[in-house]
């Protein structure tokens, strides 16, 4: 990376306090927006401070914040790209955050700078999503070399999981090379975490009986990954039954775009087993789809899929937000259900009527 | 059905060719079209060359085609609603047009009346589409109480799949009372007709080798049933097999929406074995979700999602059609792909230059 490039110190007015905390209590009593390059400046030199700064100027609805969040990604833009994406997913209980904890810890060891996201809106929160409650990747969360962010509070799905992916440019300009982005796994947002990720890792609880409940079907099959979690004391032999079991279900599964064939491990955070081997698995997958092409054919995919996504969901804005065509796409839902219109005259009849 | 309570026979000028044969020659000659009570006494009435005759409008795109049709369909509608909608998906090779041969059959002779269709549009056809050769359904094509219909020769998968649900409610105003529409199970097309069916039914070859190569993942976690083909001779040993894998692997997916335990079974179309116990299935699917108020759950948002669908449809045609935003987009997508701009700096700049 040459960061020299862009001549990010060329005739920036530097602020006069250059202590962060300083500036960030600064920021927040005032509400003052710094220049842009301050912050490219600030997350090209990998301080983390000014990257939060830029990623709370990413999730702000203020007009003026998104207008410099915008030149600020765009700017980042040419440094980012450099990480393996990593969407984990699992239900509440299956031990998320003690797996993100115990897989973290282990890539920063191994020289890695780690970024933690997730895309889950805070309505979604109270279902198990770990990054509302950050206090409980206690070590991770003071490790030196991990970033991990808090699901932003407010916003639908297609927004947040927008900031989640503008937010992961940033942290990639800033030199983190490998990126978790997490979620609930009940909902919607498995997803578009696919669209947004390398690869795709479904932690599982062995048995596959009340505690799948709560796993939303599809989602299997997009896993490059599953790992049955907790693999360890009276757990081991259920655990490798499952195993057992998963890879037998995987081969039936029609082969994947990208050529891989998913791998099934097991784990245990408690006894800190199984972990390397899931690195691995993730390491070896993105040199498979660096060779074969496929890593750069996806994310030129997923780009396309963004700018496309965003202009629907305004167009859709433009429209359902819109209060009379509101009551009147209301009164029409209300006749399709009553069967005394078909969904196409329905929706033909507002055109009309608009 | 109470068909007297249309009084369709009120204050209608019958044409003077009753012959329906001479009607529909008349029709093509003169691409005239009948007063609208002339199609819904057809209909209503199961006359087979009228339905037809109806369809062929909802496929036309002329907008006096569009208008008439729309009102057949909404007088149509009260009748409609009362068959199961069954969806039937497989590669090709699978044996798919012998299957719902075999099944259409079999059921006729127990006293339902079937019609089939298809939503995968005619480029898909020579992927393995058995409608667009229909000579393939030899005797099914001459049973009396079934009717079967070519795929729509134009338009995408959204248009043709919006004219085959048009199409379905009209043939089951005709009383039929069983439908099977039919896609190819390589595309996109297979989520789009889960949104219009009642039951999933996925064929599968035995072995999960290359013979799997076409299905796209995700469809095996729709599906309600699979079923093996071609389970007979040599292939008998192989195709139990392939049921104990598949069953194996389904009760490892998380539980369906309608609390349905999705089935496993195998089916010979050559000797005729399996196919009642495919039907028995259906049935009692039907019967679940009739008692446990999904069927009506369902068909509800399946009819929320179909005007959300055509809404949206609009809004993007309107957007992308144009000419001058098409030149846009297209630029746009390239500072994307070129890693120049963002995929929301690029949505935001088309909505800022139009």
């Amino acid at each position: 990376m040459e960061k020299s490039a862009l001549n990010i110190n060329k005739g920036i007015e530097q602020p006069d306090v250059i202590n962060n905390n300083s500036i960030q209590r600064f920021l927040q009593k005032k509400r003052q927006i710094m220049p842009v390059e301050y912050y490219i400046d600030g997350i090209l030199n990998g301080n983390r401070t000014i990257l939060s700064q830029a990623i709370t100027l990413v999730e702000s609805t203020n007009v003026e914040h998104q207008k410099i969040a915008q030149q600020i990604i765009e700017k980042c833009l040419p440094y980012a790209g450099n990480s393996i994406r990593v969407g984990i997913t699992g239900v509440p209980g299956v031990g998320k955050s003690s797996f993100i904890e115990t897989l973290g810890n282990f890539i920063t060891q191994i020289g890695h700078k780690l970024a933690v996201l997730a895309i889950d809106p805070s309505s979604e929160r109270s279902k198990g999503s770990i990054l509302g409650d950050k206090t409980r990747m206690e070590v991770l969360s003071r490790n030196a070399d991990a970033f991990i962010r808090p699901t932003p509070s407010t916003g639908s799905l297609g927004g947040v999981a927008r900031k989640t992916r503008e937010s992961m440019i940033l942290c990639e300009a800033a030199g983190f090379n490998v990126i978790f982005i997490e979620t609930v796994g009940v909902g919607q947002s498995e997803t578009t975490v696919h669209s947004m990720v390398d690869f795709f890792l479904l932690l599982m609880l062995a048995g596959a009986g009340d505690e799948l409940q709560g796993i939303k079907r599809g989602i299997m099959e997009m896993a490059d990954s599953i790992v049955i979690t907790k693999a360890d004391g009276q757990n081991i032999e259920k655990a490798n039954r499952a195993m057992a079991e998963y890879r037998n279900a995987l081969h039936l599964f029609p082969p994947t775009d990208s050529g891989w064939i998913p791998k099934v491990s097991a784990c245990s955070s408690l006894e800190n087993t199984g972990i390397e081997l899931i690195w691995q698995t993730i390491d070896s997958y993105f040199s498979h789809i660096k060779n074969n092409g496929f890593l750069f054919k996806k994310r030129n995919e997923q780009s396309k899929f963004w700018m496309y996504e965003t202009i629907n969901n305004k167009l859709y804005q433009d429209f359902y937000e819109d209060k009379i065509k509101k009551k009147r796409i209301k009164e029409m839902e209300e006749l399709v259900l009553a069967g005394k219109m078909s969904s196409f005259q329905a929706a033909q009849k507002l055109f009309e009527d608009i």
